[in-house]
This record gives C-alpha cells, structure tokens and sequence, in this order.
C-alpha cells in the first residue's frame, strides 16, 4: 500500500474521534497508532502534582446538544466534535437567549466556521457554533444539555516508540494527540509521526537511537519529562515536535531551540542557509523560525530554562499562520495527505543527514593516520601523482582532502556539519568520507553533545 | 528642607575644611557627613603595608605663609587652603627670589587661579599662587614658613554605611575626602552620596544592598581593599565611584570597568546605545567613557588585574575636562548646587532600573509554570482571545509575552537588560512584569554576578 | 666567517649526500649539522610502533644503474642521488622497454628535470630521469640494478639542541633531514636552524627555552611526539617547522596552526596585519596561508586533534609554490644562500618579538603599585605636570600610560601582544616598558600559555 493510501486510511479512521487532554478518545487514538508502531503507553494519574501543575480529572462526555426555542438543534456533539466546548462540566438548564450568549463562541470573521475551544483549568461550560447561525438565532428560551463526567481513575497518557541505533544517543520525535476532528492541527502530526516510523525501521543502519513519543499537548510533554527529563538529558542529541505538517505551506519551516546549537538546529540552519542546496538534499525548501517562548507547542516545555534542551518545532504551515487553523475548516483536504507524505519524505532525508551531521571522534588522533597502507594515499610520493586519486578507493584528491579534514577535525569539539564547511562540502556529500573513514575504523560515531551529554574528549 | 538647600548648606561647612590623605581635616569631614548618614569609621596605621604601599604619616599643619621682601603677604594657608602644597614639611627660612622659584607654583595659561599641588610621598616644601602674582615677584629676600608636622599616631581613615536591602548583593558608590576647597572636583562627590543615602533610605524597599564609602582618594581605597576585597568579591555585583558630579556637563558620563560586564556598565551601556529612551529614563543623556588605566580615580584600585571588580566612574564634568579642575576657580558656582541635585535625581532613577535589570531565577523552571491558576493566562483557550487581555491582571497579550520571555530567561545567565531586549522593551517597563512575578513567587531577585558571586543555576 | 660563507660552505657539505628517512645519509647530515650545535640523537627502533604508524627498516643503497639496450647508462646514483627512488627494494633483471616503462619516473612538463620520487611504505623499484630523456629511448633489452638492503637493527633518528631560558617555557623549532640532493626543499631548513642557532646563542639573554629538532619528516615528527609530546604539551609555547627559506618568495610565509591562538600565530598575524610595520620589524614582509590539514610538512603531525599544539609551518617559498619543488631544478642557485641569510635574519627578529609579546604577570596586581617611590611617575601631582616627564626613567606621559597598560593588563590573560595593542603601540616598543617594569620587579615573564600551559592566575 503506498504511503499515500496509508496515510489516507489511517486519518479516516482518527478524524472522527472525540479527543482532548484525556479520557477515552485519547486512548482510542493511541489504540489504533499503536497498531502501527509499538507504542508503550503510561499514565499518570488524575490529581498527580508534575512540576509546577495538578493532573486534570478525565473528561468523559456523552452527549452536548443546544436546542433553540423553536426545537432546532443548533449544536451537536453527534455532528461534530468541535460543537462544545472541550472539558465542558455537565449542565441541563433552560434559559434566555441573553444569558445563553455568554456561553456561545463563534468567529464573526469566519461566518461559516465552528471555533475549537478548550476550558481545561477553569470549569466552564459553552457550545461552538458558526456565527452565521449565531448572529440569527431568535429571542426565547433554550436548552442547554451537557452530559459529561469527570472522573479521577485515569489521567494522562503519555505514548512512546523506541526505534534501537548503533549509538544510545537519542533523536526525539514528538507530536500530541489532545485535539478532536481536525487536519493540520493535529492530526498531520501523529501521521507525520507513524509514517517516519515505516521508514525508518527500514533503515539498513541507524546510528542514533530514535525515540517517538505522543501524548496530549503541554500537560502531555510535562508528564513525560516528569518521568524522562534525566534520560532526555543525559541521552538526546536533539528532538523536535512535529505539527502542522500538512496545509498550503511550501516547504520546511523549522522553529530554533531556545540554545539554538542543537544538532537539528544547525542542521536546519545550513539547510536554510543554501536554499538550493537544502531544497536539493530535502526535496523541500527549508525556512526557520526563531525561538520565542510566547508561542507553540510542546516545544515550550522542552525549552523552559530548567531544562533547556535542544528541541525544535517542525511545521509545514505553522499554527496560526492560516485562517482554517482552529476551526473546523481545518480539513482533509486543506492539510492535503500528499503534502503530508511530501513532509514525510524530506524529513527522512533530514534525519539521514543528520545521522552524517552529528560528532564522531577520530580514534587514531596523534598525528596522521598511515593512510597508506589502508589504500586511502597514494603510497609512491610523486608529483606525477598531483591532483590523481589514491590508489583504489578514492575518486581523486578531493576525496582524499575530506577525509583529511574529517580526521583533523573530528575531535569532539566540531560536529560533521562544520566538517562539511570546512570542506566546502555539502553534508550529503559528506557521507562517502564517513562511511569510508567509519570501514576502516578511524571514525567512531558519538551522537552527541547535548548539553548534558559531552562526546569524549 | 529641600535637597538644594540641604546640600547648600552641607557645601558651605565643608568647603572651608583643609583636607588631606589624613589629619583633623579628613576626621572634622567626616564627622559633617555622619550628621547624615550613619557613617562607621576606621583607621588603617601610618607605617602599615597595604598592597604595595605603606600608609604615610599624617599631615598637620597649622600656618603656611609667605612674606615678600616688603613684607607683603604673598600666599596664605589662613586665605586659602590651596596656598600650600599638601603634605608640605615644615620650613622656616629667608631666601632669595631664585632660591624660592622652584618653591613656587602657578599656572601661566590661568594667571587669576591658584593651583592644587601635592607632594604626599616625597618630602617637599611649597607655595601656590596665581601667576599675575608670581611674575610681578621684586627680587629680594622672601620669608617662607610652614609649621607643619607629620605624625604616626593616627593614620588613613575609611568610613562606610550600608543600607540593607532584601538580597545580601551589594551595589557599592564611593566618593572621597582628600581635597581641600574645591567645589565640582571634590565636595560634589561627597554630596551626592548623601544625597544617594538619603533617597535610598526612603525607598519602600530595596532589593540590593547599598554600600556608601568615603576615604582619601588612591591610598584610601587601597586601604578599604586591604580590609574588604573579599566581601566586594563575595557580595558586591557593581560599584562606582563618584566625582566631578556636577559642573557644566550635560548629563551623566559613565566610565566602563576594566572587564565592562558588570551590572552599572550593562545597564549604562543599555542607557546610552539608546539616548531618548536613556533621557527619558533618567531624566539626563548618558555617555560613556571607555576603560583606561591611565587616568581617572579610585576606579584604577578596584579594576587593577587583582581584583578585576566590575566598578566604574560616575561624573557629570569628568576630572581633566574643564579649566577650573584642581584650581581655585573650581567654586561653588561653577559646580551648581541644582547640577548635583540633578545627577542625584538621574541616579536614583539609574539604581531603581539597576534592581530591575539585575539577575533573577525561574522558581518553577521546569517547564512553563500554571500562569491560568494565577489568573496571568487565559482559560479560555479560543481565537477570540486572540490580542485580549488574560482575566484579571494583565493588560494585554504584550504583558503576557513579557512574562514569558521573563520566565524563560530569568535562568541564572541572563540578566534583566537582557530579557527587556528580548521583549524589546525599555528597562523602566519591566518593572511590572518583574513586580507580578515576584507577587506570585516565580521569580526571584539574586542580583549577582559579580566574577566570584555567580547566581545559582 | 660572515653568515653567508658559513652557511655556503655547510650547505656544499650537505649537498651530494643520499639522505633517505632512515640509513647512512641521515647519520652522516645530523653528525655535519651536530658540529654546529650541541645535537642530541637518539632512535626510534625499525619495527617499533608509533601511534598508527610502525617505524620502517632502514634504508642502505649502495648503488643503482639503469643501462639501456646500448650500455648507456640512463640513470645512476653515482650521479645523481635522485636517480633511484627513494626506498628502492633491491632488482637486477633484464627487460624489455615496455616492462621497463612502469618502473621509469619523470615529468613532460619540465623535460630536464629529475623528479624525488619515494616508495617507503611498499616496496617498489624504480628510476628517476628526464621526460627528455624518457621519449627517445629505443626498444630493446634494458638493465636495471639496484643494490639495496632493509635492515632493522637501526631506525628513524630524533636529533634535539636546546638553548635554555630564564624560563622552562619553549620555543620549538623545526626542520628535517631526508631528502637527497634538493635546495629549497629541504636544505635550506637544517641550514636556517642552524643560522638561528648561532644567532640565539649569542643573545645577552633568553627568556624562553629554544628548542631545535631535525629528523626525516613525517615518521620522524612522529617519533618526535612519541617520546615527547607531554614535555611538548606542558612546556611549549609556539613552535614551527621551517622549511624551504629561500628562493624566489619575497618574504616570510607563516602558515597558520589548527587552533589559531598560539604566541606564534599571534605575532605573524600582528605582522601581516600591519604591512610596513611588519616589514620594518622583521625586515621582510609577512603573509599568512590558513592552516590547512592536506597539505604541508611536520607541522600535520603536531596539528592532529589528539595533540592540537600552537605549531605553524615558515617557509620563504612555501612548498609545492614554484617549478622546481621535488626535482633536480632546486639548486643553490634557485634557493640562494643570501636569501636564507635574509630568513635567519627576520627570524631572530621575529623571535625577539615573541619575547616581547609573550606572558607577563603583573607581580603587584592588588591596586596600582607605587610607581612613585620607583621613579616611575610624578611624586608632585601638579597641572604643571600635565603631559611631562616623570622624574628620571621615563621619557613622557606616552611611555608611563604605558606602563599603567602594560601592569593592569598582565593578568595572565592578556599577552605582549594585546597590551600593545590596547597601548596603540608596535610591539617593538613595549621592549623598553617591559624591561622597566622586569627591573623593577614589576613584571614577571611566563611565557605561555600552551593548551595544557596555562599562565598563573
């Protein structure tokens, strides 16, 4: 099945799912990913303290319906997941168009749209309608029926993936799963997510390890640092969360850590900063933006100063940057499978590069290794031999300078994305010199650093 | 009383006082000035090693006169303390006009003026007089007397107040007492720390620790160094010295420290890059001087490569930039009364914004702290929020995006300037960011870093 | 003897020998050279492993003829010591031209030249000889007899001299000693060491230790490093390898070390930043080349990241820059001995220089010493002083801003050639401020740091 149909089929099956921070739409959407991936799930419990926050109950709601005086059904949970709001308390109560109003959210601008909105922390109550049906609905009296529950036996589950490398150091992989019936955000994100997964199990060698983790949005990636934050620290190289990666956008559009100096981000840096050569070893243009924490997604967690990991955000066509987002005009077929699959494919080429962008340490660093007689130099000093290749494995001097400067500079200290520059070389170009330096076991794979995981010196 | 007229008065009993790197003029000086701030005195010996001095004996002298051949009297130390070279040995002798030239000291380019000579650490005798007199001299036999006298039973005296402040870091001003009656160059110094003291004390709170220093210039702050440099190292996180604070200069000239990284360098540098924003603030234009150990005043102990202390120079009309400097035409007139109360306005403006853009610490670094319980976000998580204002306290999405800046940053590494950069604010509108936070016990004051004080991590 | 004649005669003695990594000739260049300057040898045994590397057997050819179908003889070491390559296993064979011709080595580009041809690290036979001579030899039967042997009860020679300093802190210089009958590449190396040599020994004082290696290049620095490369990392300051001094270039050529920061590195970049300030220091003008991992001499060998030492590379016409590089065509007569007089001579000059813009600390760093009681400034502060002369010492307020430069910034941090800068002065000027403040015990020379070499604090 090609990853388009896949793809395809596999939102179909999630869009329709009443989601949120928790309760059962969660666990029915990491039920039918995790058939695709092998997720282990946990949960930490409702009440729980993480950080500087209290777990939510989980909300389990049956049914919403709005009806108007005349018996019109206005909005409906059974028609749409947008049409109450997320985390609404129970209430069963006639009353007056004016004292409904306060309880009713609609955009004026977007007429035809129903707003998604969420009332975690404060108990509210209220339905989403389109402010076409809004601004025309009759004086009189309405009924209001939320019938909702909220229970402190579960709490929020947080979903991972391990994809075993060479190395331990780890690439971290994130989306969320807390948003009901809509495309870009977020359902592009978990496929995205699973799609990455399908390639790179395939990989004939990964030397990171990489981690996928799905969980719902902010309280979601704090559950998991409560229980992670010392492994992502001592064990990742770089991460990001991927979300909107569908729409109208044209390429890559990657948002820089807080430090700014992870990998993936000075990966993302050299891709943006040669667009030709980014859109050539990508597929896609690469765009940046830069980090603000007044903004986004998970990645805010990540960044915050007690943590401050290199963790960026990948998008397509970024939160908030479109008028679907939000809405229930955020659908199939804006975000658009084949853009999906478009992302898929450039961010596996990312990852690839990557892989050739991180540290490795030269293991032969006193001097100069004796190329010679791994067939790496030319072994018969001549300037005949000016500007012509070592004797079998090289095509020619240029080759054999890369791999001069990835001896010299392999040191710890400069990762393979300073390699490349000082080359002159594109990273991908870079991956023959490494391959051929790691055969010959002169190089050795470190991953790393993040902040807490320095590389051998 | 207004400040004018306190420091009018406080001008008009000190000015007459013979002063000097010791003796009953500096302890009658400071005496005066603990009248107003609640000065603690000690006394480091004549004859003690201090670095890589030896602290000389104290300076007596009781007449200084000089007779012409017709009996005129020609300088006099009852006229004006100027007339005799500080530190001049006792000497009674009848010479001729030759014999006493070298003796003599005046100013061609200034013939109205007597100079200011000193002579502490190599015995000589002299007199200083205005040129117009000196080149009208007769020949004949001149009567030269000075009863003088220098002691070892008393030695250099070093006073401080300190002004507690909720944080033990320390923001040290000093000033000096070695010279006798001159106006801008020395007593506006003295003035304006009182002046300082006298703001501060009634300050609602403080969030720094105020330290107040005055001594004779050089060998008193090598003294105050000799007893206290650890504590400066362990608690003082920016300091200055103030002089020439008043006078015909426009607005407030700040010379860098040696290392330009403290807390009063980041901050006037800040004040001057942007000089409306940096008048507006302080109510005068800010310049810089750079470092150089060439010139200057106490400044050159504090930033010698042994201490390296981030400590800086204040003045208003920099010592050397005006004729009058070191001369008897430094009066009270030129200095102004109204310019140094008007460098203490800007000053007191100037350490206000310094608590402001000091260091501060997340207290809930890990992740992004529960703002919505604090009524600091929205609850409502929908698009018609978008630009409005969180519930109760804020005044607008700006206010908020400063408090997240202010939360993400406030990490030990980067100060106040620095965040009010990244929100793109004035310094002065941090304030209540910093205020909402500190109410809610987010963020902490730590003041710091001096080299040896780093905040915590 | 002028410097000319000497090194002349040296180098006619130095000429006609067949020097190889190994074997007789090195024996015999080192015990030529080591009656010149006080060289210790010793040796690294064939076999031995060093680093990546295994030392090979020595290399002893006592005779080698090519003889044509006609008797001729084509090629003979009798002749020319080049007319072998370098490590020819032993042969004695008849054949045809056609097998003949993959054993034949010359360049149709320069048609009367011999080209250096080496073998070292797999065997191979062969002969050098002019591409003019190459195309016109007829078919035929050809005789090719090299009598040579691989022993291994000998090895790669380390020859060191070391001029001792007020201080353990080292300057190493380097050349090497295996090359057969070439000029600029290499004799003018062993030959400008020596020049040095002569000159340094001379100097009423040295502050640094100068440290003079010669071995074969390569395996030869290796071994070097073997044994030494602890004494190196915590003893040296800069070093470089000098070769090919003379010939046409115009001047001194410095090519940069990996790290960029040595004292070395420093004072060339200084030199070539300033053009006539360079030349009229040093007497030549200065370039720079990048440090560059591909190409060059020893200094690749003390460049690698396991060692990463402050070593650059001098040359006058830099190695592979001009025509006759590694043939027959590099004589006398294209090297010229007045230009490797002229490279000895901007050298001392160069290191005098380095003397200057080493470490020094300042050994009264609490506060300003009293430069008073030392002469060193004005004991009678008076605005007549303005711009004048302290007492005795000095030669005006230039020199004395000077010295309050040279004191508040030798820290230990700071290097001769920063405070020079900072004074706006040349760095042949601050000789005078440094042996003021070295007289008075002011200033005390460190000469680091190297990596491992750090200056105290």
């Amino acid at each position: 099945m090609s990853d388009a149909s896949f793809l395809s089929e596999l939102y179909d099956a999630l869009f329709p799912i009443l989601r949120s921070l928790t309760g059962p739409g969660v666990t029915r959407t990491l039920a039918i990913l995790g058939g695709h991936m092998p997720l282990e799930v946990e949960t930490v419990a409702s009440g729980a303290k993480v950080f500087d926050w209290t777990v939510p109950p989980s909300w389990h709601c049956r049914s919403a319906v709005l009806t108007g005086p005349d018996g019109t059904v206005l909005a409906d949970l059974a028609t749409s997941t947008l049409s109450v709001v997320n985390y609404a308390e129970p209430v069963d109560v006639m009353l007056d168009l004016a004292d409904l109003q306060p309880h009713l959210h609609s955009l004026p601008a977007l007429p035809d749209a129903v707003p998604y909105v969420t009332s975690y922390y404060k108990r509210a109550w209220g339905f989403c309608l389109p402010h076409g049906v809004r601004a025309t609905l009759p004086p009189g009296r309405y009924h209001a029926r939320i019938d909702s529950e909220f229970r402190t036996d579960s709490g929020v589950q947080v979903a991972q993936a391990v994809l075993p490398g060479e190395s331990d150091a780890e690439i971290l992989l994130s989306s969320y799963v807390c948003h009901p019936s809509m495309a870009n955000n977020e359902l592009s994100g978990p496929l995205t997510l699973v799609g990455l997964y399908r390639r790179l199990v395939a990989w004939p060698r990964r030397r990171f390890t990489y981690r996928f983790v799905l969980h719902p949005e902010t309280i979601g990636s704090l559950c998991f640092l409560a229980n992670h934050a010392e492994h992502v620290r001592t064990h990742m190289t770089a991460g990001m969360v991927l979300n909107c990666t569908g729409g109208t956008g044209e390429g890559l559009s990657y948002k820089l850590s807080r430090r700014g100096d992870g990998l993936l981000d000075r990966l993302m840096t050299h891709l943006a900063a040669l667009p030709d050569q980014g859109r050539a070893d990508t597929g896609l243009p690469v765009t940046l933006r830069p980090f603000d924490p007044t903004g986004g997604s998970d990645e805010r967690q990540y960044n915050a100063p007690g943590f401050n990991f290199p963790f960026g955000q990948l998008a397509r066509t970024p939160p908030g940057t479109y008028q679907a987002y939000h809405t229930s005009l955020d659908t199939k077929e804006y975000m658009g499978i084949d853009k999906v699959v478009g992302t898929i494919d450039a961010l596996e080429r990312v990852l690839s590069l990557a892989e050739i962008g991180a540290h490795y340490v030269n293991l032969a660093p006193y001097g100069e290794p004796q190329l010679g007689r791994r067939d790496l130099y030319p072994n018969t000093n001549s300037r005949a031999n000016e500007g012509a290749s070592a004797d079998h494995v090289t095509d020619g001097r240029t080759f054999l300078n890369r791999i001069l400067y990835a001896l010299n500079y392999a040191d710890g200290r400069h990762d393979g994305l300073e390699i490349a520059a000082k080359c002159g070389a594109p990273i991908g170009e870079m991956r023959a010199v490494v391959e051929t330096l790691e055969r010959n076991e002169l190089l050795r794979f470190v991953g790393g650093p993040s902040s807490a995981n320095p590389p051998p010196q």
